[in-house]
């Protein structure tokens, strides 16, 4: 079996924070809402089904391990979680920090406008505060 | 603890399929795509993360078996499942079939256009398939 290999896209619109038992947790380089992603370190996984049962129930901790951590670092209103994968087929999940006054709010933040990138520092602290959080 | 209750907005919009271990499946009344949603039966819950860890895995299983049934009954491209919950709080997770020619593909179904109801016959063949294959 082929090794995992991160999509090109993903990488690069993206910052990663840290490898976590199953997934790699990255930053959408977007700061209009703190917004991560969890990819499965699996290899040609498109669907949550396709996923071994146990991979599927670390998928499930780790997402909400890091939907509460985001939702606390945030202060959020609420936590959207998605997989899309209409675009970039590797299986990739999305945590999502939403607030009420957000440029899409209730809205989803999918297809919506134009990323806007951190500036180095931001991007640097806010990741710093999600290790600490998690 | 309060019993669980539907929420109004949830029940109009959408058709009892079954109930299962954890979660109501119901259709939604939008024949653009075909859109499940689960609904764990636990009361005052409105995030993922709040769910008793056991939840957590049954809402996984639950949640993995009605996407792959859903994918072969649509003959999708690809299944979106999300948990946004910015207008509906009470916790609902989204299993949308997308195919390359939907509406608005390949972006999200939430918040676009306006919901096209099915005829009678045709919402109970599709209720009649999807129990079918789950």
């Amino acid at each position: 079996m082929a090794a995992f290999e991160l999509n090109d896209r993903l990488r690069d619109d993206s910052d990663f924070i840290v490898a976590l038992g199953l997934c790699e947790l990255r930053l959408m380089d977007d700061r209009r809402w703190p917004w991560l992603v969890l990819i499965p370190q699996r290899p040609g996984i498109e669907e949550l089904f396709e996923l071994k049962p146990l991979d599927q129930a670390l998928l499930t901790f780790e997402t909400n391990l890091v939907a509460e951590a985001l939702k606390k670092v945030a202060e959020a209103t609420k936590v959207n979680v998605g997989a899309l994968g209409n675009i970039v087929r590797q299986l990739h999940v999305h945590v999502v920090a939403r607030r009420e006054n957000d440029p899409n709010w209730p809205g989803p933040v999918w297809g919506f406008g134009a990323r806007e990138s951190y500036g180095a520092d931001e991007k640097k602290a806010l990741i710093e505060k999600i290790l600490r959080a998690i």
